[in-house]
This record gives structure tokens, sequence and C-alpha cells, in this order.
């Protein structure tokens, strides 16, 4: 039993604020980040971020949502499955690009409020062309300039293309 | 210039239709992604979540967000500054643990609204006293059972006594 609030903020709690999501103290604290139930934390609008990592090279391909469905069909079928906000329904990554993730393992934070999904992928999983979103980084000494770290490794014209 | 919409959601775009963050499309998605200028985009709370990643190992330590004012602090002295939405207040990373994060790079995906800062740390980036946040994995087959994935590196309760 702690008798004092352990220290907000040290770490990456800020996700939690976000919709319904709220900090649990005492024995819900514990349990939540000390014990060995998944109990997601899905925020006000029911959705949870999850980092897709390449299992292999630990390089971070992308950042979307799951809301319960997409995470149980991910489950289910061991290919990572969305939830776009922008479409207002589930996607498996790589049904239109061919471009899928198989989910090797899911981690999940100390609050479970933020996943990580260490996939296994081909070639290409930004839709920009590169293998990975992260495709640039800001220049040292800079705060307004960026440069490519990456190189295009498909057309992605020739991929989404009808 | 693109006749077609690009496939909206086939990546990780889910981020985006936080707050204030829309879809850009034409030119002015084009500059966004493919441009070299770093042109945030914050949310209608005009915060962007940062993905904490050891330079070294590549391994995932935590996810926070920056306002504004954070990633200024960041880029101006090179440790890693996160916005506490609990506390309301900027918090640099390790400022009563000790924990450090030294930022070696900052990448930025394709819509520029997801952050990840390649940093250097010592040992126990977690509160919870793991290195990582992401110290348990979804076990094999299950969808409600947890495994520890790592053992911890410090005591917390050591290191956040007053």
């Amino acid at each position: 039993m702690k008798t004092q609030p352990r220290p907000a903020g040290l770490h990456g709690k800020g996700l939690a604020d976000l919709g319904g999501c709220r900090y649990h103290r005492g024995m819900a604290e514990k349990q939540i980040e000390e014990g060995l139930e998944f109990t997601p934390k899905f925020d006000g609008r029911g959705l949870i971020p999850a980092i897709a990592q390449d299992a292999e090279t630990g390089q971070i391909l992308m950042v979307a949502w799951m809301n319960r469905e997409a995470l149980d069909r991910t489950l289910a079928t061991g290919r990572a499955t969305y939830f776009s906000r922008s479409r207002n329904k589930l996607w498996t990554k790589g049904e239109e690009s061919g471009h899928i993730q198989r989910v090797r393992q899911i981690l999940v934070d100390c609050d479970q409020d933020c996943l990580i999904l260490k996939v296994a992928v081909d070639q290409g999983q930004c839709h920009v062309g590169y293998q990975s979103c992260f495709y640039r980084a800001v220049k040292s000494g800079s705060r307004t300039d960026l440069e490519f770290i990456a190189e295009k490794v498909y057309d992605p014209n020739a991929a989404y293309k009808k």
C-alpha cells in the first residue's frame, strides 16, 4: 500500500489523460502496473494508440489507433488491424497496398494505455514510399529544418493505383 | 499534382484526427509529407505525442506529450522535456529521478503529427522500476493474460523518495 501518491508525470503518462483515461492510485494502480491481467485502457473515444515496430530491426514504422474490435481482430488473425477515424472503420494494414504486418508480439506500457506491435513486414510500410513513416529528422542545431534520413523503397503510385 | 485523393488510413493516420489536426490534400499535403520544413502539428490541445526510443538499442522506452514550449526547450537544451497534462506543466524527464534523456535526434512522421526522440539514457526510464515502460507482453494465444518480458533495473522507492 502506498502512503504517498506516486510522482505523476515522471514517465509517459500523457496518453493517460486522453478522453476517459484517469490516473489510478493505490491497489488499482498497482494491479494495472504490476499485474498480469491485460486490461488495455481505451480512451473516451474507445481508442488506444499502437506503435508498429519492426520485430527484426527495432525500427518504429508507424503509429495508429485501435478500438477493442481492431485489437481483437489483430489478436485473432495475427495481422495488424487498426481503426481509421477518418474513414470510421477498421482497416487491416496492407489491405490495399499488400504491405501487411504480421504481429509477433504485443507489448503494453505501465498504465496500459499504449501498445507496441512487434511486427514482421516486407518493404514499404509508409504510404509515401518509405519503409517507415519516420523518414525525416530535425537537422542538428535547427528548429525549423528537416533532413531525409531514408530513401524510398517502393513506388506508392504503383502500389495504391486502382 | 495528385488527381486522386490518396488512400486515407493506410498508415498511421489515426493521430492526425486528434483535436485540430486534419488531413491535408494536394500541394499542402505534399509539402508536409515530402518537404524539408519542420511544421509539427500540435492537436487541438496544443500537444503532439512523442515516443522516446533508446538511440543505442532501438528499445521504445515511453510515450508522452509535448507542447510547443516543451519541444523548444528540448531542442534548446538537448534534454527531453515533456508536457504533463495531469500537472499542467512542463517536466524534464529525470528532474526528480535523475534518469534524464539526452536527445540525439528527433524524427517526425509523414504527416508531422508524431515525433520520435532518439535518446541516450542510463538505467531505468519507467517509474515502476524497469528500463522501459513496456515491460509486459500479451501472452501468446491469449487476449487477457500478460507476461513479464523484463526485470526491474532500479528501486523506484529509493529514486523517488523525498
